[in-house]
């Protein structure tokens, strides 16, 4: 997977949301706002919480929220290749392997 | 749920380690293992991936790893009750309310 | 377990929210948005949106918010057990015997 | 995601089960059987239950699962886009954003 | 938790079928049959099988369903300790290590 | 989905491990022990523990990660088509029909 195919991904993500801001703006508005409360921490930095926010998705979540959240943590962030794999150690201990491997190789498909 | 059935909480989870310990060495030592190279991160300190552990754990768990996992990051590391919060604003933003709540109510009765 | 068990749980999980009030009016209000805009559908009435509430928290929650749902699903509107059973029928579906059993087991330990 | 990628996934969920029909007979009969047990309720209507597998799935499974209930609810049932929209509002409440975004994302790639 | 706390459990347990046997026997009636048809392999013993089936509750279920597995594999099929350990050991494996305590802790409070 | 596709597969899984060797050797040694840790049972076979493996991973992993167990069980233990059915037989019991369909799916794919 390379940066067309990530590209393509991300144009996949943005279009749900664009036709909700269409069509539902309540849940659009309530859609932001849960974001805001989420990340405005009052005593945790944003780029902390959106590695726990990456943590909890590589544990949870399937292929392309994981890529997602590694995409903005480290386009927004400036995360680097060795924070994610911190987080991913975290993963295999509370987790599990497969848990681990995938969020792995997510973000070696994305550096190549 | 106050101090006391916390700490016969603290025993029971001890008394599982404790018998590994005994009973299977190889198990022991890999716990011991995972936990060392899970939180040993290259590039994130030790107090973050607690953060990250707790988050994981509030998202997926039952209430005594939960609890455990609250404990552990404020008797070890000072976490305070807002930084916990922090954690579960991004635990009810990605793995919903039940989740949120079940973190919520699980601070609470420690600080009690 | 009686109602006054089921009193008593009550007790623990509005504490939680009562807490959240006082402390972090942000996350109470966004606590109360979300509720109001998922359960303001369009299309869906309220009672039907709360029985999909209770299928999704049987298949994935621990037991408190599983019998919070119940509760909350019987005595806000009505819900009868033959209601609740049709939901946990599709909960065996999709989510395997012991989620059901454990939904079983609550809903006649609240019952008596 | 258009028609024709749809009902390629149709045909693969499909072969699955023509195979298991004669390759496990007693298999295919209790897969049968769960599905009309489960959605022969007593209390609710089919397509209350259909809507309330929906969301199950929409909070646990993977895509295909999910695309396979939607256009199942839409094509059985004529259930609207709203409706589904409605199920996704308490997937998003009990179950978080990323379940909720996926749910999102299928529904409109079948929409188009 | 000793014996009589588990023998309490097991009855908790068999109320909620007992209950389902008179209230709702067509699901009582699948109930049995699922358990006939998963359990009636065609190339693994049974008592494989229910090794799988306690490696797949404690991956996922609380902790009561996973002493109900427990229970019933020591005493139908005299599945003994080590060998519920290298069950466990998987499970470490496969869904991390807060699943895993919570079955070690299991397994060694029926011991005592 | 052909040879060449789960070929593909395999080298795009593969990859992530390879990088993971050079790149974090810690990682690499924990991720060799904590498998041989897993499958030294002390009273179980290596076979019984991976199809204990393939039931837990059918239950909670997405389709990768499926395959992967599949293959391997089939390709080092001569595991039958007959036996992964067994193991799934047991999924649907404890998981439910999504999870058991996503696995029947995945087998009869690599079997054409």
């Amino acid at each position: 997977m390379g940066w067309d195919d990530i590209m393509k991904e991300e144009v996949f993500y943005s279009k749900g949301m664009k036709y909700i801001k269409e069509d539902y703006p309540d849940l659009y508005k309530l859609s932001v706002d849960i974001n805001e409360v989420a990340y405005t921490g009052k005593a945790l930095d944003y780029k902390t919480q959106k590695l726990i926010a990456l943590g909890i998705t590589a544990a949870m979540s399937d292929d392309r929220a994981v890529e997602k959240q590694i995409l903005s943590n480290m386009q927004e962030f400036g995360v680097t290749k060795d924070e994610i794999m911190d987080v991913l150690r975290v993963v295999m201990l509370i987790a599990g392997k497969p848990a681990f491997m995938k969020g792995v190789n997510i973000l070696y498909s994305i550096e190549e």
